[in-house]
């Protein structure tokens, strides 16, 4: 199938109807006064960044949501994306279709349309990127700089359910009775749009946890030029979450590994202590809770303590490739 | 080297000062109103787009040019760029310094800044996709519809040379006496940026010449609901393309592989018969000579003739994967 075709048989539903890009060498966007644009770029590897084998619409719907993912933790508006994929001779036409059709579910979800992109072959492994675009009411969206000593560290939903989603995998590890849940979670992340409004009113700085919670905190803090403490014995967990650290002989070492596995697309963000209240209040009535995990302070990186005692991770994070 | 430290000593000299997308999970772009932002996004692929021992820095400046052309295609003027790029292992640090010092040399010389992207590893081949963004002022950007029965058909430079360059790439076919001058050609073609003003002030329609001449002219009818009468005998030759036509027997099929070619990236447009005093003479003083090789008419589809009589290409147009 060559370009055109693929194109115009895959793609062309999928298209937004001023995303000329598709028929076009590029698209277009009328310029939309008193917002900026915000826009981000994520890629994935098959056999790096999902595991061979895995149902095409869900790796077209993950490759997505982590750019929407992105995209929340600024506390922008998503509207559109563009799309390039390298098909492996492995990957046929109904793979591609189904590929097609996670993009289409995800789109209709998140309201989202395809403004263009490019699709080529490869002899290796399936490769894609997503480059998501976003608006923000100028001088609302969120940074990771901007955290201020004082303020309170807060992270949404619950932490490590990616890396024990991960281990879960094919029925490798993990809590038994919460396998399907956790690998749901890893496969399927659900980028946080929804905090949006709590964001724009209070966050000071916020970035997504997908390298892990403790190195993107570090990111955080090294852009904002503060240091963060970080209440291990405070990081949520799931039901899963709580069930496999209950099963382990060292407490510590086990939050601290949750706290440092990737791909769990929670927000982590920074406010005012005086917020606390009216942003757990808003991330309520949004549906997603919010929970405040640790404290800005002068200096850099971050201290995870555990029950009053001062914690030296050896792996604060974990990283693709 | 992780992602954090390979940002950081490859592409954090290529950054915009507002470039935050380098160290945050997206870019921010203000508004710019009274203008349309131009955006699109070609891969690459090792084996597939490039031949595998094509220098890095090469590979990162046509990846870049490829994709300057599409906005020089639409009288875009290019500003930054996304880049997610997969490396292999067997691109070592001084291949990766080298791509990095690529992007920094075309950078510099379209005054474009790198905005944000991801780098990640694969087990495959190097895979690399850029999402180049232009702005041109609102409703001065060229689509491929709109053009017109009655108007000409118009190429910047000349046709065939990235082919004949691709044939000439390891010495294997070409005009010996102008191999490496087609190889630059197919490397590191020049994307036409500068026949912006003339585009803006008289085009009706445009793309640029990736396919091969006659299936892109193909795409241009296409969108514009049109027919292209093309005189193969108008399509204009380089001295290395002239020198390879004088030495062949079928000069009718010769001249029809050139226009098939692909990866040419001059610019193919339709401007209103009566322009084209104004449009050659502007061509011209931008450095660039444009040749008239044909007309729009009613109907459909692309009509190759030479020398009065109606040819049927058996192929239309070469194309990536």
């Amino acid at each position: 199938m060559d370009e055109f075709r693929s194109i115009a048989a895959l793609f062309a539903p999928l298209a937004a109807p001023e995303g000329e890009g598709l028929l076009d060498d590029a698209a277009f966007l009328p310029a939309r006064p008193g917002h900026e644009l915000v826009i981000t770029k994520d890629a994935v590897v098959e056999g790096v960044h999902f595991l061979p084998g895995t149902p095409p619409d869900r790796v077209a719907r993950k490759l997505l949501r982590v750019n929407l993912s992105d995209l929340a933790a600024k506390a922008a508006e998503p509207f559109g994306y563009l799309l390039a994929v390298a098909w492996p001779a492995g990957w046929g036409e109904a793979a591609r279709a189904a590929f097609a059709r996670g993009l289409a579910e995800d789109q209709a979800g998140f309201g989202i349309k395809l403004l263009g992109g490019d699709t080529v072959s490869t002899p290796g492994p399936m490769t894609a990127s997503v480059t998501a675009l976003g608006y923000a009411p100028e001088g609302r969206a969120v940074r990771r700089r901007g955290a201020r000593p004082g303020d309170l560290a807060v992270v949404s939903g619950t932490v490590g359910d990616g890396w024990l989603g991960l281990e879960a995998s094919g029925g490798r590890g993990g809590p038994a009775a919460w396998r399907e849940e956790l690998v749901q979670r890893y496969e399927l992340p659900e980028p946080r749009l929804v905090l949006r409004d709590v964001l724009r009113a209070h966050a000071s700085a916020a970035l997504d946890v997908s390298d892990g919670l403790i190195a993107d905190l570090g990111h955080l803090a090294r852009a904002s030029g503060v240091g963060v403490t970080l209440d291990l014995a405070k990081v949520p967990l799931s039901a899963g979450g709580r069930a496999w650290v209950e099963g382990q002989d060292d407490r510590g070492a086990v939050l601290e590994t949750l706290a440092s596995g990737g791909d769990d697309y929670e927000l982590a963000f920074t406010i005012p202590a005086e917020a606390w209240e009216e942003v757990r209040a808003g991330a309520a009535r949004a549906g997603v809770p919010v929970t405040a995990i640790g404290r800005v302070t002068e200096g850099e990186g971050v201290r995870v303590e555990l029950d009053g005692a001062v914690r030296a991770p050896t792996r604060t994070g974990w990283r693709h490739g």
